[in-house]
């Protein structure tokens, strides 16, 4: 897989070729965000456990681009606001790692739907 | 910053190790991920843009953490649907290079709004 | 039940009264309206047909509240944006009702999810 | 404007008629309510305060259908989990009318932010 920063310079690159930055503000591009974000969720909904077996297999593509477009802006507003995206993930991680120790959390329903 | 791939690593194996696989399926992934990117949203609501520019400057951890929440369902779906995130992301990146060309889209805010 | 229009009026006063219109515009009476309808979704997260109906039963009041800010957020658009929402209702129902006739439309799945 | 009720019972028949409740369980219609809110998101996004003030006025009767569209979900669960949301959304505003007392709320950005 490609650096996260490969990544993230590439969409900076297809943003400014357009000139797009001036329409572009954090509570915009958070809504985009998750308005994405609800386009993965549409793929799933009203099915069944079965269903979704078979759907997601002849579907990888298409719910490959709108985890892509979920990533775009999570990509633009890390950068935007100077935030190290690949440090933060490493961070929040180990935060969770201490909230969730896993002697207790193993397997745990309840631990994990505290995680959310 | 890391590869994609390794910080995919890291939450399969933070998921894997508190044995939480068995809870997960698209739906509820889906679901998780709307949520945490509502959250990034609420950190902007009722804010002009001028409020919104301070602010986003004093707090860049709390929001990095929001954006991090948002990548680890990114990339557990990515993993358990068997996706290849930076290839799916690449992809996507050229489609809309060639959806909105250069030239036309410069700057362009209507044709910028048709991008959504 | 009570009249629509009235528990509309209720809204409007509880704003007024608190002197918060200067600080609504329609995109973040949005950005409420979908957090609360997240809140509404957080509910049923991570849990099986068979929790769901154990949850639903014992949790009638905090699902009830959470359906009430919902509402809140609709009336209060509907109220700044001049739009009769119980004529919008009856009439998307009608054009719904054309779209899905009855003889095609009867537990066929299909169609139901074409719905949305 | 009409009762709540006969709207509420509107929904109720246009589903029966169609034998749709089979498909219907509370995480799904959660789901769908949360899709409907956005799509009443998507239409101020991207829109400076000029351009929403412009927009709404010419767009009154889609914005009605996207409200309505949230209101058909909000009936139905309301209606599947037997809560009786005129009531629901009486003491909920009374909740919110003790919790922002008039003369500490009023025209207070700070304590309205609160209220979210």
């Amino acid at each position: 897989m490609a650096e996260m920063g490969d990544l993230i310079k590439m969409v900076q690159e297809f943003r400014d070729k357009r000139n797009w930055k001036q329409f572009h503000n954090p509570k915009d591009l958070a809504i985009s965000l998750t308005l994405e974000a609800t386009e993965v969720l549409e793929h799933f909904q009203w099915k069944s456990k079965e269903e979704m077996e078979t759907y997601v297999k002849s579907h990888k593509a298409e719910i490959g681009e709108e985890l892509a477009d979920v990533l775009y802006w999570v990509f633009l507003m890390g950068s935007d606001l100077d935030i190290d995206l690949s440090q933060a993930f490493i961070e929040k991680l180990k935060k969770n790692d201490a909230k969730y120790p896993v002697d207790k959390a193993s397997g745990n329903h309840k631990k994990y739907t505290e995680l959310q």
